[in-house]
């Protein structure tokens, strides 16, 4: 019996077009000769719908929708949706209003409905705000012969359901276990429809655990992930099937949409191997498909197809202009130079030779005539003090005020450029170089910068080689550069991941090895900075620990002493 | 027996401070021979602490503190403080790693601790993110004679769980009944730690609430809430104490902090009548009380005493400027007007009428200038361009801007003017009049700021008349006025009441007697001014709908044409 999965790329809330989805996948997969077919968790409202889901025209349109898809879907085969179903004992029961819902479409019909069990509540996960975790772990037959006489029992999981193996983690995460509860129902595998989060090497954690729970229960697991970018989630794909043995079967495309399909055989009782598609060979070739992969769907999905960023000629602006070319085209790419009397030869030099590099559209904008507009018109109020922040903020808005212009008048998406190392620390101005509708590498900090500009150029020079060998500048004052303000960059990311990806203390971090002073430093300035992350562009997370949906901090609040 | 109440204003995360203020508030009641003390939910840390709790130090540290406090009491009086306990038994049951709880110290020791069994998970409420519910509830007891013959015994519940009388809401939120359970156990009277955050109006529900409470259990309900702004969230304070009667007999000040003390009657089982503050006497008057202590409150927390704002001659500007006033004193307000030639000459004399009526400061910075270098620097790319939205945002940036500059020179807090009713449209320029640290009407929509500012000339004029009566207008371009691109206030803020607030459908808002076209539009307005939103200063919350912590809604989406 064929099976295929369908690695889907929804727009949120998109329910017409979603549907239409997945009726072209089973289209497809009919014509292999697949009886069943998987879609991502939530495939018809795409993860995450978040507040969507409390209005109820939407739940209905959404039912409507299920109703709708069923009469569509061609003949034999039957198909595994995600979508939503209402709890009608809510409000009997002091309940949540809905199930994160799986439902089965076979023969014309809504065959079955199974409720997600373990429902995530931490990092960029809110679904205890409107689901319910449903209490049983359900599974579908389908005959394996004309006569009838033998079936197939298909265990049915969604996403979470599979993360709580206590052997693999040596802790439990939740109460339930479905894994082992439909274990225990002699099921011949199972099928689990998710939409996982992208974050560095996910993958390798998900297939390790996958590989322990099939080895462990002596059963495939089919793995159906969703991909694309929704806002500053990145979904990587990645579907995959581990057989009994705990191998990899089939593997889907990384970061792309697909539609594998494979043999279950029922003889051996298990999968026969079929297409896998390699993983990105290395980390930052991952994380490049990732960020590429974002902005591309960000824009598509807000209705943008040519982008605008400004140029500084430092290595921030250079890569995320390589991921912009690399989305779009370099036709669609405008870079804006705007020098200041700040600035310094080699900038515009960089700058150029980038554009030349990558074949984007630039532009020259210098910003001295506006700086003198504000200087005379500062000039009362502003007598009798020192050049400081003031003035270096004034400039990097006169940058995000003409960027914006050119947005404004051409409908282009402006890309901001801010490293996650900067936008931490708060080195980085509000309505400056902050502007901008999605933060391209706001996840990424800045030694993986430089790591991923090398990789880069590990053919040829994409990315000019001064802007990767000078020190980083902001170019705000005569011969500023980030190291006057901030600890090297290779002590401060450390710090960093430390403070925010793993939660230590500072007495934690001092006893790795960093220095008090500049430990508590920069848990100070991670702490001011929270005003600035707060009206921050959406940033594309890629680490375990974003700030954005799942950094959720106060902003008046005094606490880093303590931390 | 003297029970007091201490309503708190704590700062998130500032434990040292938190438990001295907790410890003044001991003295003060023990003074007055009252023999226990409530303080709000959590106030040890303040509330909400947020991801500060994903912080193994901060937890730690909070322990430190409660032990501290328990052996820093005077002696003779009990104290029960909010606390979080950490959930020895997370690990093995895959369980949330913390108890949100209410510690009673008396005698130099922490006696006792109780946990929140009902977690909110609703608008801005993330429990289930931190919080394991508790099972039980609990009582603690008090001799009522020298002798120890005779027990009080105080039910003990926090914040929500007094949320779930399923008589008074016609439907069960949560599966347990704490009051219920409380009841069963022949306990005198139940105490309510809560951080109950404000909208409007709120504070009759509550009571109506807890008198239907108190009545149906013949049972006096002590219900102590925080007071003072934490970011967006607002707690109004109004602690109260209703009688077996269900009759108020105290009632701590509104928007304030406090300490009051009542007497329980042992013969009578009953608490005396006390201190009753009324509430404030309309709607308008709470909400002037409530955005004047966030604004304060934002700016104290954050470590600003002076603030400045854009004056436009517009009533939104008014308002906040008066906002201002109040909560700073005039002398620390500095008002800005930026006049371009799209200036009416009564925007200026408006604009000065009010800094003369509330006896600001202000400064006027023409932005002709800067207007004509950015036109000079963008001619060759605008050229054969219609003047439209980039030109007009260039302005309100430049505004931003000069704004942002005197704030960075001189360590003012800028104070952004928006209204919920643009905001919700996006009728409002990102980097622009959206730059500031605070939205301090954000969630005011337009036809209750035009409320707000005559209910301020009550007595004599505050805001100019003219402000008042003049048609709202933007002025980015030559006799431009809102309703060229907007519907009448008042049906946009009724369609944007049923579409934000009551999460009303197109067909329902239509059927309501609106305009169709009019509530598609709206409805597009909404969804596309997302990311705009996302972008925003928090917004101090006055209803119970704001945009903020509790509206999560996809940017990259397309959901309006099926709500």
């Amino acid at each position: 019996m064929k099976i295929a999965i369908a690695q889907l790329n929804p727009i949120i809330g998109n329910l017409a077009q979603n549907a239409e989805n997945i009726i072209q996948a089973a289209h497809s997969a009919a014509q292999q000769n697949a009886r069943l077919l998987l879609t991502p968790e939530l495939s018809l409202c795409g993860y995450p719908p978040r507040d969507l889901l409390l209005n109820p025209a939407f739940v209905d349109a959404m039912a409507q929708q299920l109703e709708l898809l069923a009469t569509t879907i061609p003949p034999g085969i039957g198909v595994l949706v995600g979508t939503v179903e209402c709890n009608p004992d809510a409000e009997s029961k002091g309940e949540k209003p809905l199930y994160n819902s799986l439902a089965f479409l076979d023969d014309g019909k809504i065959q079955n409905i199974t409720h997600k069990r373990l429902l995530p509540t931490y990092d960029v996960f809110d679904e205890d705000r409107y689901f319910e975790a449903g209490n049983v772990s359900n599974f579908i037959t389908l005959p394996l012969d004309a006569a009838k006489e033998n079936y197939l029992k298909i265990g049915l999981t969604i996403c979470e359901d599979l993360w709580n193996d206590e052997d693999f983690w040596g802790h439990r995460n939740y109460e339930a276990n479905p894994i082992r509860d439909l274990a225990q129902n002699q099921i011949h595998f199972i099928v689990n429809l998710s939409a996982s989060p992208y974050s560095v090497s996910k993958q390798k954690l998900r297939e390790e655990m996958l590989k322990s729970s099939a080895t462990r229960y002596n059963m495939p697991i089919l793995y159906a992930n969703q991909v694309g970018g929704n806002d500053d989630l990145l979904f990587d794909g990645n579907s995959v099937v581990f057989n009994r043995q705990g191998e990899v079967v089939c593997r889907a495309k990384s970061f792309d949409t697909d539609l594998v399909t494979l043999e279950f055989d029922p003889e051996k009782q298990d999968f026969l191997p079929a297409t896998i598609h390699p993983l990105p060979d290395c980390e930052e070739a991952e994380i490049w498909q990732a960020l590429v992969m974002g902005t591309r769907d960000y824009a598509r999905k807000c209705g943008f197809s040519q982008v605008v960023l400004g140029l500084s000629g430092g290595i921030d602006s250079a890569l995320v202009s390589a991921i912009a070319s690399a989305a779009f085209g370099p036709d669609n790419v405008l870079g804006v130079l705007m020098p200041s009397p700040y600035s310094s030869p080699h900038s515009l030099k960089d700058a150029h030779d980038l554009v030349a590099n990558l074949g984007i559209h630039s532009q020259t904008l210098a910003i001295e005539t506006a700086m003198q507009a504000y200087d005379t018109v500062l000039a009362p109020l502003f007598a009798d003090t020192e050049f400081g922040v003031a003035e270096e903020n004034i400039q990097s808005r006169i940058r995000g005020n003409l960027l914006m212009a050119l947005a404004n008048k051409f409908g282009y998406l402006l890309l901001t450029t801010g490293n996650k190392s900067e936008v931490a620390v708060g080195y980085c101005t509000l309505y400056g170089d902050m502007s901008g509708g999605l933060a391209v590498i706001a996840d990424v900090p800045k030694t993986r910068v430089f790591a991923l500009c090398r990789w880069l150029n590990r053919h040829e020079e994409v990315i000019p080689q001064n802007i990767i060998d000078k020190p980083p500048s902001a170019e705000l004052k005569p011969d500023q550069i980030d190291q006057d303000s901030l600890p090297p960059y290779d002590i401060l990311d450390d710090i960093l991941y430390r403070i925010i990806n793993r939660h230590q203390s500072s007495a934690q971090i001092i006893a790795s090895g960093h220095d008090e002073t500049v430990v508590k430093k920069v848990m100070r300035l991670v702490q001011r900075a929270e005003f600035k992350r707060r009206q921050a562009a959406p940033g594309l997370k890629i680490t375990d620990r974003a700030f954005g949906t799942g950094w959720r901090m106060p902003i008046a609040a005094r606490a880093w002493e303590r931390l």
